[in-house]
């Protein structure tokens, strides 16, 4: 339904009402299979094609309506944490309907070109142009508002999607564990450790000794008090390093959400690191947000966000790191779903919060940690992104279990 | 140790004791980390590095020998066959030991040149050339001889290694089955199915209706027996035709140990049926042997054994069977020393027959068989040789189970 529009010249008119019917109509076609309403600046009324709509989305200016007609996958974000565009309603549906209308297209012409010009841009500009929402030195109190009480940022495991958050990051940490097959007195290497769950829980429940990497400080600083409180600090030592300055050897090596951030040109590097740090027998976990095909991150998450971040499809994982050297994968399993889940408990619980994040920040940051959050959700449900964890080991190491029962057993835990 | 020849003119003499001395040099150098002797046609007699040696080999013939040193990979086996080369002892650690020589070695360049000469001669000469030990049209009694009495000629699965192989194929059909989530009424679909063991078994214990597809006249003609003796003509629907072929659509596809077969060219096609045969929230599974990185099947293996075969990596079938469909991985695990395993009780079996199996065939039949065997498990102990199993579905299927469990329960069965 178009209202025209009044008190306009009468050959101005014309045009403006071609215009206006141009927009109306593309409008049209970008929402036919989402339940989703349209309002302009103008008072136009579009509706989606799938009623009853379960979200509503106003634009409030005709220059952010044409940026996002040119280069949707930027310019929604952008207009939403300016306030250019607001949404009232399923927010995560929402996206998710977006995002499933071109799941299984490869990126054509078009794409490529608005990539290409997008990353000559990114690699000649500042990066300071576009403001990073996130970064891991925000202060620790921000995250402390949201995520579980081990501060795991990264996917929890629901073996029982009904679990609470809390143990669903506890079961996450066991079934890690056990993919390693750890063992006390054994020898662990982090790389990439956030605030330290991880590597405390091994330590505390598997009797190993841990090295964790990290290059954060606060983070860093969290972890080491969180290890003092608990007594492990003579298990667990963090590291404030780069991961490829790990030396020594170990009897396994796990690395959780921390690949995305390495970037493929690194990747031979990384198998260099794991192949120089692990025992004969050594272990291996991967656990990184990955893709059943390459396309590289969504531009807005990579220009507000996380800069320089890549989820990468399994085979250029395989390819770069274990190929190499020989590494023989032994398990992967695919955990989107769990992602999808984990995203939901921070989005509410994140959700509950935001008077004080508008309080230590403003009222941009929560739009756009609430679009990032949400965005990320719906793309785990839309399968636009997989998690995935890989476990591994030497090719030549012939002590392997012959099978997987030990992942599963219940033994008085919640598995 | 080398003894000098004797009752030679002196120049000559010279000569020869420089190229006997060159030939020993060689082979001591090739034999240096390996538990083998070696006596040559004149009775020289030369140690291996390792001692005490686990198995002796015999060279009879010195153009046999010049052969070898030339391309190991294609005369030892023609050798052998030819009783060129005898081998007394444990051939399959002595083969464990060849292989693993270069097992973390990338092909250099007198390989790539090996290989270009012997691709072109492949390619352009009759295979009828080189005689093919190996074809699934060799009447079943020969198979029926050494396999389990299912007749599954395929790797098994062993949860408890000390299994027998009969429970171990059965354990491999079940672990399939639940890996498929199977469930009765559905309709399932077989590519390459054999002797038709695994059809008949998801019938039977799951209640599903299975088309099954070969090209083996002799396979599909005991397949068809079974299914009738068993009354379940039914239920699976045994299809002489290409799997290409495969119309209609499935809640499930499965595809055990017929990847090799297929050829890398041919995997986008692959690709393309599971595409048009699986249902939307179908799911499949393909097991086959395959590498930890890239190379090509053992040149003796290709020319008398599996023509045309290839082991492919993990990234060699993801990126060009599912990728281009946007079909997610679920799991992957690794069989290796399963298949070791499943070999040793086919070598034992085999062995126990090989009278009978001169009757039918001949001796040369009977050493390319033990060959082939016994280097096939050697090429899984050490580590030449994967074998995967994928579980995947349409990345846009959101019925998944949210853990493992169910690949474990015992359920009265022995997993």
């Amino acid at each position: 339904m178009v209202k025209e529009m009044e008190q306009t010249p009468p050959a101005m008119q014309e045009t403006t009402d071609g215009a206006s019917q141009w927009l109306t109509t593309k409008i049209k076609s970008l929402i036919k299979d989402i339940p989703v309403d349209v309002t302009l600046w103008d008072k136009r009324h579009i509706l989606g094609g799938i009623q009853p709509a379960t979200a509503h989305i106003t634009i409030h200016s005709r220059i952010a309506l044409l940026k996002i007609l040119i280069d949707p996958e930027l310019y929604v974000g952008e207009a939403y944490v300016n306030g250019k565009l607001t949404i009232k309603g399923d927010l995560v549906t929402l996206i998710k309907f977006w995002g499933s209308r071109d799941v299984n297209d490869r990126p054509g012409l078009g794409y490529q070109i608005r990539k290409l010009i997008f990353d000559i841009r990114a690699n000649t500009l500042s990066r300071a142009k576009g403001y990073i929402y996130h970064h891991y030195d925000i202060s620790n109190d921000f995250y402390k508002l949201w995520l579980d009480k081990n501060m795991s940022y990264t996917c929890a495991y629901f073996p029982e999607p009904n679990m609470e958050l809390e143990a669903a990051q506890v079961a996450k940490m066991e079934h890690i564990c056990r993919k390693l097959e750890l063992k006390p007195g054994e020898k662990v290497v982090e790389a990439g450790c956030g605030w330290g769950a991880l590597a405390i829980y091994m330590a505390k429940h598997y009797g190993v000794n841990v090295q964790a990497y990290n290059i954060s400080k606060e983070q860093l600083a969290y972890a080491q008090e969180q290890a003092k409180i608990q007594n492990l600090s003579d298990k667990v030592q963090f590291i404030e390093d780069d991961y490829r300055n790990i030396s020594s050897k170990f009897d396994a090596f796990v690395s959780v959400g921390m690949l995305e951030h390495v970037g493929k040109a690194c990747y031979p590097e990384m198998g260099s690191v794991i192949h120089r740090s692990l025992t004969p027998e050594g272990r291996g976990l991967l656990h990184f947000i990955g893709r059943n095909y390459p396309r590289h991150i969504n531009r807005w998450i990579r220009r507000h966000i996380f800069p320089g971040a890549y989820p990468p499809t399994l085979c250029e994982v395989i390819s770069d790191i274990f190929e190499p050297w020989n590494f023989s994968v032994t398990d992967i399993e695919n955990l989107r779903l769990h992602y999808a889940k984990t995203l939901e408990h921070w989005l509410v619980r994140f959700e509950k919060k935001t008077d004080r994040v508008k309080e230590i920040f403003d009222e941009q940051f929560v739009r756009a940690w609430r679009l990032y959050l949400a965005g990320s959700e719906a793309s785990f449900l839309s399968s636009r992104l997989q998690l995935f964890q890989i476990t591994f080991t030497r090719g030549t190491n012939n002590n392997l279990a012959w099978n997987r029962n030990h992942l599963y057993q219940m033994d008085g835990l919640n598995m």
